[in-house]
């Protein structure tokens, strides 16, 4: 990497930290400068403004996540082991996050529904990312006779990642896993349920 | 009501709108002035700073969405039908919002949770209430053998408010109601699940 490229860099994991856990209005300009070192110029040498900051943060936020997914997905073969590792991956974040401030999806969208249409579509793209990789799990398991045909993969996106985003929100104004805990183990019950018995081999 | 009471309420109802839709630091003092229509020294004749507004505005939100529950709860007996009730009650707030920007609670604790130990503290008392309020109807139906025994309450707590705020986020992230109506149709049919049924009479 170029010491410009260097610099690109470490702007963003700053930033990325920083809008997380202060929204895009709490997350000043001071703020931005004294977490990365830099004066304005040297911010704005890289970004042409706050909001081209705040995108390129946010994505980088959502690729720590993304790339725990993809690590956890190659080690499970049957469908409903995918699932439960998908809510086990992301109720685990809570002991080893990939950033400060919690999920980046959650916090960014309270942040922008009301007040930046363009953050708020970057991150309706990133919400349909995960529930795009939930849902071909769960079609590829209706498909092969995995998962219980009555199982509506939409639907199953909406309630896990409801559920959980919800949980992470207790858990983070708490200060307290038991929430995020609970949910674990009520999501990894439900979704065992979904297992579609097959008819003994005789 | 005094003048002075109904200048301080409406300075209230502004507040909590604007508060619930732009976070705390995004809701500058420049947008409190245009939304009441009153100049800085009005505002802080009544409040001793932002903060201090932004606790009542907080409170006022809350209390919106307490006296919905305090109506519907009167009217369901069996403890099942007063879970639904509030899983009903809550979800719909979609359609008849009381306040522009969702739910306080969620929204308070996304902006407060690592930047505002005091609204965060708010939050949690909050939070206390309604966790509260799930709690005492789980526990008395268990007691009475309308739920099943199984049942821990504090656990439902936690799963039933975790889904619907998760839910509540993606619709308004959306701009569409069908996540939260997915969840309410999965929340009423596992709440169902826990009803006790009754050994027949002879
Ligand atoms: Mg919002
Ligand atoms: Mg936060």
């Amino acid at each position: 990497m170029s010491k410009a490229e260097i610099t690109k860099r470490n702007i963003i994991e700053k930033a990325a930290n920083l809008f997380n856990q202060q929204g895009f209005a709490g997350a000043s300009m001071a703020d931005l400068m004294a977490a990365t070192g830099l004066k304005k110029g040297g911010i704005y040498n890289h970004f042409s403004s706050k909001e081209a900051l705040a995108i390129a943060a946010f994505d980088y936020a959502v690729s720590l996540y993304q790339q725990r997914y993809r690590h956890v997905l190659r080690e499970q073969r049957h469908s409903v082991d995918r699932i439960k590792a998908i809510v086990t991956t992301f109720c685990g974040t809570i002991h080893n996050p990939p950033l400060q401030g919690g999920c980046p999806l959650i916090n960014t969208a309270i942040d922008s529904d009301d007040t930046n249409p363009v953050l708020r579509d970057r991150t309706r793209q990133a919400m349909d990312q995960w529930r795009l990789m939930i849902t071909k799990v769960v079609d590829r398991g209706t498909k092969s006779g995995e998962l219980s045909e009555s199982v509506d993969s939409d639907e199953l996106a909406s309630i896990l990642i409801s559920t959980m985003e919800g949980a992470i929100m207790l858990t983070k104004l708490y200060d307290d896993p038991l929430h995020i805990e609970r949910v674990e183990k009520h999501l990894l019950a439900y979704v065992e349920q979904l297992r579609q018995h097959q008819p003994h081999q005789t």
